[in-house]
């Protein structure tokens, strides 16, 4: 306790009442929400010259014809969670809307996929900046997967502090990057326009004999690849409860930002790579460069420009996984409220941030990258999958929405008081971009099937699987406690209840434990279990019986009292529950009806290390009374202090006002 | 539960009376017992031989004198424990005969010496095994560590399933390893006389050039490495309570076979080395040859003979570190017993092992690894300090005994019916053991102590202060617990607790709940606290307060009883903990002097998926209310079982006699 380890990680605790002033604007919008979009940029159109770079200059000519059909793409998109944001201001991630508009398989059926694509986002950018930092210093290469594990570190903790925090501290590299990376393109294409044929500074590896023809299906699988240049796109409509009121104004700026910035860099990107011949290398290579750092290479040179540049390339591709780490917790609350998640998800840590789907996102795409070696090539072709399948249920949901709203007004009810037309306007929007999303998870689905969007299509449907599982349990627990009728507290007047004491030699502790029971009912026996040293242990419990009749008997008589009971049990097995349980048992039989409370007597300790020093038996016969002693027994813990502290020392956190507080006791977390 | 894993691997429970049959003859006593010293057989002539492979040829000849010195005190140790293990029939370990005979700080001494000693001598017998492996499969030389660890898995989960088991399993690769060196050194020795100067069949690589000079130094330090040879020796008379009846016949049977195999196969080693001119290599490089494997081959080749023998050394070598499993527990427990030692290493396992004390031997011992890569030649120098520590104990504490006896048998006492010649006899022996042994200790100090004996210097006297602190944490606890007039149980009229009763909702867990504590106390209120999920979550409680309407309060009416209160507490940094706090001491104030109980509704889960799916608040709000609501705050768990069980089906152990038992509540373990 005191100044604990977790403390000096993760911050002294935030109240709820605080929780306004941790909403955000659209200047730290852009950082917290976009950061996936606008990294994509960078593995996007790698992603896509990868798959064409077997097919030398020939198939880069093709890379313009593919980024407009993406760019086009990413026009709809834009229109389509502009007006999602509009319609649900408090919450319009693609499970809602499809859950509200399509029913709650819809609804999961996105959530699953968008939780597979929030933990691949997470390995994807990772390994992406980690790429980056190899290009330029390519002594580390050989340390890429601890690399990408610590950087994953780093984000967890990060996240665990809070939002706010991490939008704040994360808009310095975003910034840098938007400026550096579009300084290059500008100077790039100035150097364009005014010479016509520019000469690279560093010139970048000549592309390969091309091994291939340029056929459709390739072109379909570097679109398919080129694809996840757009995800991403969709956090801010799932995050508008985040922003400062008012917040669909705010959401809007920062949407627009997004995908205004990223289309540039994409169409940027994709002529200069033409005009200087860049195509993409092998990452598992030594002396791999990735397209961003040839393209910076090639319009400066290695000047200090370039390490800025690629500093904060490394740096936004790093933190784009930050979207994830924003959008996976609040999407598992929204799952859990449902009861499809357990509770746990919806609970807020102690700096409100749902810590628990923190931690999950973290192992999930912790082993990502340990299966995957930190790889980007070899992850790319299971991303996307999730993220155009969750762009699609979201646009069917919002199309679904206006048909319906679209009936109501024609019944005259005050449907969001739109005019027809606007809905069916509307309509036409969310529906074009249902289809073309559809169309574009269709050809990725077949251009990447044996690549390992296969995998993905395994996953996905086995996480709605067990998402309703997990509901089915809950219902089944609420079908059990909730039975209507057998919820009256029956007040009929009842027996006192048979206490059972479990002690091993008679001092304060057990003393304690008896005065206890004794305050309860004059029904107490205590239970001496001998034998549990073993055959090597000498004679014991003589004494104890000594002793019980001088300070329990005889003060009990000379009162004119009945004394509690001593009784000992050898235990051939050296266990002390099962002794217990044969006692519940016969009281069961004997006394039937009667309640059984068993005592124990349990030394508290106040530090870890006293801790250590005990045997913490109590707590595992605990567990077994509870699991094996039928509906009639409670089982009752009588605390001695070692360490003496008052109910006053156990809240000092609730008074953060003047400075850190003392102690943490009960954090919120959900564990 | 069920058919768990920790059953597969450890085996079922074994009653106390069962004991009887898991006792040691001396045929397993040699291989449970004697593996340490057999073992050292292997790395003690190559640790000699290490120091002297600088000196070339010339070195080599030294190796026959110094194993003569280490032979002579082999026979002295071998008198002196003989006397011991007939003295003290039950427990002849150093720590008992010091601590008898010199006072607890010198038995403490040599506790600590020996519980170092053995943890070395699990690492170093892996170790030494794992290098004779590599000797034979050099392309296995990479994997060192992970080997060494591997085995030491295998060791710890079969001695958790107990000794005897052990012994007879084990005896298989101890006698082929005493036949296959035997035979090896009995071949070798005849063609010596035969042939007067015998061919290798694999000639030995050649001795390294002479670089240093023979000198009294590096005899020293040659004899110090050497004496590693005697490691083990002791293993009998610290378990001597091991054996079957008569234990000090078997005990003193399995002594001498341990000494004479041991010496023979140390005069033949150190000859045969001579007579092949086998010198040692360096572990850590590739191509590495143990000096058995030079051996064997030189005497052979490398036919299935050379692959039969290596085996045993192997397997003989790995299972050294056995000796340790059956010796460390047992010492731990006799300090524990003591109070030096937490409670645990004294509670016996389900298997009557000392679990606590096996696996803290294998967190030590895998640690030295890690911290040591396996590499048998650095943990030798911190190896024989611990053991000649030890010896020397022991023997002051014999002499110290015998010089006492003497005394009393001039006061004509009985004592031990010893005639006063024949202690002095005795004394004379023990006596010369701890001189010679404590002179061996000081020149292993001196020579090995910039090689790593400082070490040992300095963790023996913390282990000593450490346990010394934990008897006094014990002490401390056992002056608080039995100060006599305080454990007068009070029998004076009580007034009934005050119940507090955390709910979240209305339903059969609260309900349960609210009963039991209407059985105990007619004081119970009720508390709901509110705002645990969080600024986002919804309005929450009206419905709860209809409720409790409903099923507790209209009731109560009907029936004439106050009904119990309900009260609703927001807490805004989402703890259960602090209102709960609050609430007691508000009680403490306004009512001192009455007893709380907080009664916990409790969801009991059989299943380890289940178990997943809850939050598990109550644990924790459980240990802080223990541990911060002062002495007047008992905490009762009242369990609502989803799958409900019988107190019956948690005692299914106790019948071990048809079949495995299915369930296994309560096993003893320690912790």
């Amino acid at each position: 306790m005191g100044l604990s380890l977790s403390k000096l990680l993760i911050g002294r605790p935030v109240a709820n009442r605080e929780a306004e002033s941790h909403k955000l604007g659209v200047f730290e919008g852009v950082p917290a929400m976009g950061l996936d979009g606008l990294g994509s940029a960078s593995y996007g159109p790698e992603a896509a010259l990868t798959v064409l770079a077997g097919t030398g200059t020939a198939g880069l000519a093709a890379i313009g014809p593919i980024t407009w059909v993406i760019l086009a793409l990413l026009a709809i998109l834009w229109f389509s969670y502009w007006q999602t944001i509009a319609t649900y201001p408090n919450n319009g991630g693609s499970y809602f809307v499809a859950k509200e508009n399509l029913g709650i398989n819809a609804g999961l059926l996105a959530a699953a996929a968008l939780m597979i694509d929030y933990m691949l986002n997470v390995a994807v950018g990772i390994s992406a900046g980690i790429g980056a930092l190899t290009s330029a210093i390519p002594d580390l290469h050989a340390y890429t997967l601890s690399l990408c594990l610590g950087v994953l570190a780093v984000l967890t903790v990060a996240n665990l502090r809070g939002t706010r925090e991490s939008g704040l501290a994360w808009a310095l590299p975003t910034y840098t990057f938007i400026l550096g990376l579009g300084g290059t393109i500008a100077w790039g294409v100035a150097e364009f326009i005014l010479t016509g044929h520019p000469q690279p500074v560093i010139p970048p590896p000549p592309p390969a004999h091309a091994a291939e023809a340029v056929t459709l299906w390739l072109l379909l699988r570097a679109f398919a690849s080129g694809c996840t240049a757009m995800t991403g796109v969709e956090a801010v409509s799932n995050g508008v409860s985040a922003f400062r009121d008012p917040p669909v104004r705010h959401a809007h700026g920062t949407l627009s930002a997004i995908v205004i910035v990223l289309a540039l860099l994409l169409l940027g990107i994709a002529s200069l790579a033409r005009a200087y011949g860049i195509t993409a290398m092998d990452q598992t290579q030594d002396g791999y460069q990735s397209v961003l750092s040839q393209l910076v290479g090639a319009v400066y040179g290695r000047g200090w420009f370039y390490y800025v540049t690629i500093g904060s390339v490394l740096a936004v591709l790093c933190l784009s996984a930050n979207t994830s780490f924003v959008g996976f917790p609040r999407l598992c609350r929204l799952v859990a409220c449902d009861g499809f998640l357990p509770r746990g998800f919806a609970i807020p840590g102690r700096r409100l941030v749902y810590s628990v789907g923190v931690l999950f996102l973290t192992a999930g795409s912790g082993g990502l990258l340990l299966a995957f070696g930190g790889i980007t090539d070899r992850l790319i072709p299971l991303f996307a999958v999730g993220a155009f399948l969750s762009f699609t249920m979201s646009q069917a949901g919002m199309a679904a929405h206006w048909w319906q709203a679209n009936g109501r007004s024609t019944d005259d009810t005050p449907a969001r008081h739109a005019p027809a037309y606007a809905n069916r306007a509307k309509l036409a929007i969310n529906g074009s971009g249902a289809i073309a999303t559809g169309v574009a998870l269709a050809i990725i689905l077949v251009a990447k099937f044996t690549e390992g969007a296969w995998l993905t299509i395994i996953i996905i449907p086995c996480t709605l699987l067990l998402l309703k599982a997990i509901r089915r349990y809950y219902d089944e627990i609420d079908r059990q406690l909730l039975t209507g009728s057998q919820r009256m507290l029956d007040l009929s007047p009842q027996e006192p209840p048979v206490a059972l004491v479990p002690i091993k030699r008679w001092d304060r502790l057990s003393r304690n434990a008896v005065a206890y029971a004794r305050g309860l009912t004059p029904d107490i026996t205590a239970l001496h279990v001998t034998s549990l040293e073993g055959p090597d242990a000498g004679e014991e419990g003589s004494g104890l019986k000594q002793e019980w009749r001088e300070y329990v008997e005889e003060p009990a008589q000379r009162a004119g009292v009945t004394p509690p009971r001593l009784v000992s049990i050898p235990s051939p097995f050296r266990s002390v529950v099962a002794p217990l349980l044969k006692g519940i048992a016969y009281i069961e039989t004997h006394l039937p009806g009667r309640r059984v409370i068993v005592v124990l007597p349990e030394l508290v300790e106040g530090s870890w290390w006293g801790y250590l020093m005990h045997g913490h038996r109590e707590r595992r016969l605990r567990a077994k009374l509870l699991r094996y002693g039928g509906a009639d027994v409670a089982v009752m813990s009588v605390p001695w202090q070692l360490r003496p502290a008052t109910p006053r020392e156990g809240i000092a956190e609730e008074e953060p006002t003047t400075g850190p507080p003392v102690a943490d006791a009960g954090s919120g977390t959900g564990r």
